[in-house]
């Protein structure tokens, strides 16, 4: 397997960052001078995250690099470099493995990541992937989730709820198959690389999450780790239109709904923000307050905004 | 458990080079100024790396980090930052986890590695924990597998074999405990840190590799990586002494086994190298040959050094 990824990752060009790729103890990076590292890892379990009834093996490939590409948007970087660690049971045909690392491969191709390493291992049952990507940023411009500040107004990339509309149909219908081209950010989520770069190097945003958990608990996290509330204006929520007819979803799993890998962004007031970045609409949702209560506006109703995030679908 | 980790992390002593750790998208780490990034990732799976019964949750945990570290000194560099993906079984006592994460940071500060983030999940069955480990060397000093010439001179760190004979004693009565203190290698292994690091200052070393696979296949992989061959001497290979009452471990073991964590390394011939390096014995075992074979000269006899490294105790 690993000779395989050795030959794929040959082919593909290389992020000359990487200077020592598979095949050392460990792989040699060179970082831009001035810039600072990224790292973040993302696990992919089976059962939990996907299951091979629902999802084909490249689909899981692409949302398994989708996971981290995320996470380097949501800090305005730029990815460099991926390791995959696979645990994978006995009986796994080899087919399944070569169409999750095609899935894989062909979306870090687009965004110029090189494949420099990982491990494999045989587990005793489901596949676990854990996905590793390293990226860069100039030193200090890091978009953490720590700089809100109230009267910030908060914005968010592209719909919501699309992922979860997705899960919800195949929770109800366990044995139907979706189409992909019908549920695009189930099946091919985008990674906001774009659009986390055009923030950063604008210096436009104070905060930044990607929304994996859904919004209600991602908001939680940038506001916790920037000790301020929110309010966001229910109506305001970019829903997603999936399935055929095509229809937009309701508003709970677009606010609770995890798995999209939209952005989450915070802009000083009177700040002005384009409609759309790199091709994508963008929507204000809401401003960021001083007391640390969450609240939704909606039908002129004020509530608390709880976080129902992301409860993965075996549970 | 994030928020324990994190907790846990937050009590340690920091490693400079973490400018943010758990609690964002990415970690953000400042690599030294003209150095280069090292990664590396390795996997521990239940039934496969350890087993529930015959390893404690902090042997675990410990050999989890040593497995990264130590492809970190094979480099010559230095750790700065860990990453940890846990996937955990339903069932799994909060007792195991607590256990293992112990054994994992009392190794990280020792070493002075800072937790910077990572992923957990549930996972179907089995436990499967995934160690990402970051390094940095000055630039252009990694000590690579491929530097390997004709006439260099092979050398190992310590004693090999005491793993692979805790392995066969576990395997031959399964029921038993074995004592950490009678089988060190196994349920202890040290990260060389120090002798990598002091080899790459010294610029002695042509080639390195830490000894996971077992010497035959690790020789193997640094010679297919240096386009050489090699000649080992069987009475100069340093065979570990374990058990009660201890004994020296037979030859097989110390070939074959897997997990000693030793570093082997080669050195241009009349090099003048030390008996002990950082307080470890440093033996030599052989040299670097042109015809791309490997051979083991043992009793007078010449035979091809077959790779028969680490099949792990399950398979």
């Amino acid at each position: 397997l690993i000779e395989g990824l050795r030959r794929r990752a040959a082919r593909l060009r290389k992020n000359p960052a990487v200077t020592t790729g598979i095949g050392d103890d460990c792989a040699v990076l060179r970082i831009p001078a001035g810039h600072e590292l990224l790292v973040t890892t993302d696990l992919s379990v089976e059962g939990t995250h996907f299951r091979r009834d629902w999802h084909a093996p490249g689909v899981v490939g692409h949302r398994c690099l989708t996971r981290g590409l995320s996470d380097i948007a949501a800090m305005g970087g730029e990815p460099l470099a991926a390791f995959l660690s696979l645990a994978l049971p006995p009986k796994l045909p080899q087919d399944w493995v070569a169409g999750f690392v095609r899935g894989l491969m062909k979306l870090a191709a687009q965004f110029r990541v090189t494949l420099a390493g990982g491990d494999t291992s045989a587990s005793i049952e489901g596949i676990t992937a854990d996905i590793v990507v390293i990226g860069s940023v100039p030193q200090g411009e890091a978009l953490l989730r720590s700089g809100a500040r109230p009267g910030d107004r908060i914005y968010v990339t592209g719909d919501l709820g699309g992922s979860a509309a997705a899960i919800a149909r195949l929770l109800k219908r366990p044995r139907s198959k979706l189409r992909a081209a019908e549920y695009p950010q189930h099946f091919r989520p985008q990674p906001r690389l774009a659009i986390g770069k055009w923030l950063r190097q604008r210096g436009l945003a104070s905060a930044m999450i990607d929304i994996s958990d859904g919004l209600s608990t991602d908001l939680g996290h940038l506001c916790e780790e920037s000790s301020v509330g929110a309010e966001v204006w229910g109506e305001a929520i970019p829903l997603a239109t999936v399935g055929r007819p095509r229809r937009q979803v309701e508003l709970p799993p677009a606010l609770h709904g995890g798995d999209d890998y939209e952005l989450l962004f915070t802009v000083p007031d009177e700040t002005p923000v384009p409609k759309q970045i790199a091709g994508v609409k963008i929507t204000e949702i809401g401003e960021i307050t001083g007391a640390k209560q969450r609240w939704i506006v909606h039908h002129g109703l004020r509530s608390e905004l709880r976080e129902q995030g992301w409860e993965h679908f075996t549970r």
